[in-house]
């Protein structure tokens, strides 16, 4: 594992020789037994304690680099390394080893007519590239859940957690090496040069996915360059409906609950729309109240600044938008049909919840929003692996193919079709 | 649905109407119920026959263009329809009415310990364009899987059979809205200008997926200027591997049956792979011979050649080479590393056997091939949608995310996680 960066005019030839220690490490890894991975990653949890040192001070060495480069202070927070952080990352790490294999299920099978037993295998992808901004836990996160699903990575994070990650991943690959993984099974790119990302987006052959997580704009870029197939995280923008008849008390805690007890997280409300007769019946103006108590900035359509003065007047854009901080946006709707028009054409198809006590309105919610979480009265934060029990997650996919909505170890998996016979043909 | 082609100034606003047509159509599909689904295919199965007569007057028109275009006459057969054809086409769209319905299955559930019952539900995927090349009878195949699954359907066929395809989709579409379903969950690109198919492939927010059906060079060029998500059909290359120890019988008739019961389609074998203790034992010889009497090209190694004068010298080039016809490359291989090895580096991930008597080989090969298929003792004509029970498939995926392998109405979907709670809040 190299931690220095390399030459420009070597970017080609380095990727390459990522792609095929990816590769051939894959090929291990898919021959190496459940017991042998989970035992590598309880290995790669200890080093990474024995190394807290280390990791550290290299992640000093990145804070000085972002304090110079005026980065915000909730963006060095989002850098900063401890020793209870780096213990937390250990701990994840454990976690994800410790979770229901994947590998190896049998998703479905049977008995051909001829005789052939058929069935449907969960196998690991294969290489996975995972394109990741500030936070360092990625990176032992990530490492963890492609190795538990049986899939080599490249990691490939943002140039200001550099010396942090390189710190990681090497910590990471000693344990893992130690207890008999190949080398090439966890791989961090050890240059920031962009080239390198060009390069790894293009190889088909021999990279199997990307996971990009960070920015709307880093994912745009991927996109736009890539070969391979993208698994795209895009963050939520997220609503809360309020239906013409429902809880008052239900609608102003979950409404209360998913824009402020997280608001920087993709799960979190950043609109709510008021069914009319919330307007009526005075609910929509005591929700209004209730988050502008919580220090929340209201962005409001006309309906909503006449019952809520405090509020700001909305503009087109902030029906799109994904503050991620306590600003939320707020639309009186006429019917149902409107709320759902409103959040298919604004939204991120990420989380969406009603809230109501009409069976049919909150059936139709669900059928008719085309999102990866779809909620009846429940706060959209609960949309989570964790949550969910899916264990550790690689992202929230907003994609609709290959995986939706949390994403656990079992979604880095394929699978393979396996037929035993004893000499059918085709006829 | 308009069969005359559109000026080319208009192909960006052209493109638009239909991807907007297909969106609406998807919300239309995704809330209709199964029942109305099937009875709109089987609706459009009888508009099929009942518009014979114009089907095969459009093909005529086809067949005379493609004969002055100078066509091969293999490529005439696949383009040209008659009666039978037209009925083949109609009882294909009955049959994939009959399936088993995907929307709205449950994959799983389960209430969480908050009370919130969690339930992730397969859902259409929304809007899906189809690619494909010469035989029109993709064109009622895919619309069908694509209605029965909840899709709205693009179709965008060859060239070479525009007149036939747009006769084809017109009657389809003539049943499906008589039976309630939206115009566009049906509509076929009504120009051949390459760049209708670029502007919709760079609709990411209204397109969902693309699955080009063709020659690779398509599939390349789709790849290369794809926004939005592919799924890739690429022509097999599959091996038989003869092992050291194996039924020789059973592996004559495997290796005959996987080459010559079907050259021309994707899951027949390329490569013959022969452990060298074939070679010993008069194995290979026997089935070199075999190969030779039903009219095959033998292209071999050193090795080949020295037990089979009658075959030719194989070049580094035809280990990759999907034939498609009477022809199979030859190897003899020391191992079975050996043999893996070769497949996962020259094959196309599609369908690959090994006949063998030994368990340990057997399972050696199933879990280090790294290909969609992988056949113990039985031929690789067998990867198939209708010999694994899915019904009619839309492809065999040399993809490994989504859907791997043959892709049925199932395949064309994916899920949502609805959440149904009481008050439920993140703490």
């Amino acid at each position: 594992m190299s931690t220095s960066t390399v030459n420009i005019a070597d970017v080609k030839g380095y990727c390459a020789k990522l792609a095929d220690a990816a590769l051939a490490a894959s090929r291990n890894l898919a021959s190496a037994g459940g017991a042998q991975r989970a035992a590598a990653l309880l290995a790669a949890a200890e080093s990474l304690e024995r190394h807290t040192k280390a990791i550290v001070d290299a992640n000093a060495k990145d804070l000085k680099a972002g304090q110079e480069a005026g980065l915000s202070a909730a963006m060095l927070d989002r850098l900063k390394l401890d020793e209870k952080r780096v213990a937390a990352m250990a701990e994840s790490v454990r976690q994800i080893a410790g979770q229901v294999d994947p590998v190896g299920q049998v998703i479905e099978g049977q008995v051909l007519g001829s005789g052939v037993q058929l069935s449907k295998v969960r196998v690991p992808i294969g290489v996975v590239l995972i394109i990741y901004e500030s936070r360092p836990n990625v990176t032992s996160d990530a490492a963890a859940l492609c190795v538990k699903s049986g899939n080599a990575v490249i990691l490939r994070g943002g140039k200001e957690a550099l010396h942090s990650n390189a710190a990681i991943a090497a910590a990471m690959s000693e344990g893992l090496s130690a207890a008999g993984l190949d080398a090439g099974a966890v791989q961090l790119v050890g240059t920031t040069d962009r080239a390198a990302v060009s390069e790894l987006l293009k190889m088909d052959g021999k990279i199997d996915l990307c996971i990009p997580r960070g920015g709307e704009s880093l994912i745009r870029a991927v996109v736009e360059q890539a070969r391979i197939p993208v698994i795209k995280h895009y963050t939520g923008n997220c609503h809360v409906y309020v239906d013409q008849a429902c809880d008052a008390e239900m609608a102003v805690k979950i409404c209360v609950n998913a824009k402020t007890q997280r608001p920087g997280v993709c799960n979190a409300a950043e609109t709510i729309l008021f069914h009319a007769e919330a307007v009526k019946n005075g609910l929509a103006k005591r929700i209004c109240q209730a988050l502008l108590d919580k220090g929340v900035e209201i962005r409001g359509c006309e309906k909503v600044r006449a019952l809520c003065p405090a509020a700001k007047a909305a503009t087109e854009e902030d029906w799109g938008k994904e503050y991620l901080e306590l600003i939320v946006a707020a639309k009186v709707v006429g019917s149902l049909q409107e709320a759902i028009a409103h959040i298919n054409r604004y939204g991120s198809r990420h989380t969406d919840a009603i809230v109501t006590e009409r069976v049919d309105a909150a059936e139709t919610f669900i059928q008719q929003v085309d999102s990866a979480n779809v909620f009846v009265n429940c706060s959209t934060r609960l949309s989570d692996g964790g949550v969910y029990g899916l264990g550790a997650e690689i992202g929230i996919s907003t994609d609709k193919l290959h995986a939706r909505g949390p994403m656990g170890a079992a979604d880095l998996t394929t699978y393979k079709w396996v037929g035993r016979g004893h000499g059918q043909l085709r006829s």
